[in-house]
């Protein structure tokens, strides 16, 4: 049965959340799974032969980055053998950007939901361009993962835990007011964070070099929190994972070819349809054509009502993914008519501090035929090269209406 | 005559300056008359009789922070005795906060307009609440005060040497895009200016300890980079003082009693008129009418086309100086009417990256009786007690009409 109450239960649980980011570790000590020749990615699952060019390149990357294969050809068939297994990040309480691509040495953000309980995590960003998550390929590309490895990680790690956790929402809170959206803009965000951390940083034993390399890729990765939000935003999410009777959006991702979202009624079943493409701004050389279609559990974000749900707060970002001030601030104002609330702390100065539109209800969406718009960067389509640029996209309304069915069903 | 060329020519040298923020030193070292028995204070011209309590109260806690009085009632004596000059800080190249007093000992931003030589200098900011700027006396204020002379100070000053200069027009254009306005409201560029010290910092002899305090009043005192944005904005506007035939204003300041502006084409000379009181948000505990009238020489940021000028890409300061967020908008939109360009260098994004309205136009301002918006701190007009709040006003007519009357017989 649909019940009217679950979403008001959904949608009090959905704000009510607390992610607190308490620890970083290897990704293989918080999801044992990896141990057993596993890779995560991002999306809905899909089998090796299906996954778009990126994605199979970052997991060749990832082979070579573990040394479980000599070369990226050595890689391909490995991924190819079949003693590689593949599972979606949502499966492990993990969220990855872009291919999103979790292997067993990687060092994640663990995120706790306060409120609930609840973990969530997620990898470093290596930052912008070429990059794993890209399906960039290459000895830049592994000698950053490296250094993020042995120096980042443990530093973080430490700097972490002397803090004894780190409110994100309240970083995300203020970073709302200093024209972020907390999915490709998160200016301010940066530097909140890195202004928490520094205390901790400084009371460790790191040599003034390591500080001040991890305070440069801190402060001036363009990419650097997005991953920290999004952890936080699966945290909340998965706080209302199978209500019975929630019409609610609980989670939206995709693999590159397929766009799946998670219904809080619904459970863990998966509905699918093919990504759209990404509009907006390609760097110098690159064309929108070049770029694969919509790619990456980033959009975990606006499932929490942030990222491009938030763009009124954000007018800057235009220069990034496109659009004119009046296009992003009816972003937001359109997303009100698909979602049952408003968030009573992440709120827009823009709109006299009105809250994010919060909690994507199914039947909105299919009633109005409005779907959600994402923030998302664009990743070359073919492999080994990486970003090359960023925009605006919108989820298919085809998943919407076979949740919706669904639904319908349990009415039977 | 009045030329109008003559503001072409203004307008374009108010936006080619380049402020860089080279040194911080000791008031005397760069402006030696500190070292005989002057002080300096905010506004136009006024007599230690005329003062304003704030003004007057802050006067005597430098006399005392000085060592010249042993107690403020001795420094008030001292004040009258006619042994202490009272000079305006715009007279030496400097610009102060709230009452501006400027007395030898303080540590000042020394920041020169690469363009055009210049230089100009701001104290630095002791944060909220209860300090000499705004009238506070007492223990608390004096150790901040000593703290500031022994560690923050020498401190700034050897890494901001190292730093080979801070371009503070880049951290202004970029904190424009993070919902600050640089005059009440500078949260994203405090941290900007935290994140290019920060290295220096780093690299100097200074004990953990020190830096993390010294981190942390950067960080988190609420005014620490108004005062780097004053000295910037001082540096730009004084490359458009004495341009004959130019109606351009080349400053605007408040002593607490008398609004004064500088013009362009009339040089040194001052037109003054009663200040008006400032409407806004008081702290728990106090209201509108405990306020002294507008008071200091922050103002000279609205004067270089940002503060109030900008509000537009500060929504958030709403919660701070009150308002909603279509008023900060039309202030902006409205002040375009009374300026001659826009700047093109910093932008407002929510404007979709119309330059801040730039060179405010004495002509204009007559002629359509829109007077320049101020966005501006509240200081409790009883001395000894210091900020109970923040809020806008205006600019009074008065001095722009007696300005206007001067150009006219320029014209005989």
């Amino acid at each position: 049965m649909i019940d009217i109450s679950a979403n008001a239960v959904s949608f009090d649980r959905l704000c009510s959340g607390r992610p607190i980011l308490v620890d970083v570790r290897r990704a293989a000590e918080v999801c044992p799974a990896l141990n057993d020749n596993v890779l995560l990615h991002a999306g809905p699952p899909v089998l090796w032969e299906e996954m778009c060019c990126p994605m199979r390149a970052g997991a060749e990357c990832a082979m070579v980055y573990e040394g479980w294969a000599p070369s990226y050809g050595k890689a391909r068939d490995l991924g190819a053998s079949g003693r590689i297994r593949f599972e979606p990040t949502h499966h492990q309480s993990f969220v990855g950007p872009v291919a999103g691509i979790v292997s067993p040495s990687m060092w994640v953000f663990c995120v706790k939901n306060e409120t609930f309980g609840n973990w969530a995590y997620c990898t470093m960003s290596e930052g912008m361009g070429r990059a794993l998550r890209f399906g960039a390929q290459g000895d830049d590309v592994l000698s950053r993962l490296n250094w993020m490895e042995k120096v980042l990680g443990p530093a973080l790690a430490e700097a972490i835990r002397r803090s004894g956790g780190i409110d994100i929402m309240e970083i995300i809170r203020r970073s709302l007011e200093m024209g972020d959206e907390c999915h490709n803009r998160h200016e301010g965000a940066r530097l909140l964070f890195l202004r928490q951390i520094l205390p901790h940083l400084l009371s460790s034993r790191l040599t003034r070099d390591s500080l001040r390399a991890i305070i440069d890729f801190v402060a001036d990765n363009y990419y650097f929190f997005v991953n920290i939000s999004m952890a936080a935003c699966k945290a909340l999410s998965d706080a209302i994972v199978d209500l019975p009777g929630s019409t609610l959006v609980s989670a939206m991702t995709r693999n590159g070819k397929e766009f799946g979202i998670r219904v809080s009624g619904l459970g863990h079943r998966w509905f699918t349809a093919p990504c759209n493409r990404i509009h907006g701004i390609c760097f110098d050389g690159y064309e929108e054509t070049d770029g694969n279609p919509d790619l990456g559990d980033s959009s975990i974000t606006e499932t929490a009502g942030i990222g491009a749900f938030a763009m009124a707060a954000s007018p800057a970002i235009a220069r990034y993914i496109g659009g004119t001030s009046g296009e992003l601030l009816q972003h937001t104002l359109e997303m009100y008519r698909i979602t049952v609330g408003e968030h009573p702390d992440l709120r827009i100065p823009a709109l006299d501090y009105r809250g994010v539109p919060t909690g994507i209800d199914v039947r909105r969406v299919v009633e109005t035929g409005i779907t959600p718009i994402i923030n998302t960067s664009i990743a070359h389509r073919e492999p080994g090269i990486g970003q090359i640029g960023a925009g605006r996209t919108r989820a298919p309304l085809a998943c919407f209406t076979a949740a919706f069915e669904a639904l319908s069903r349990q009415l039977i």
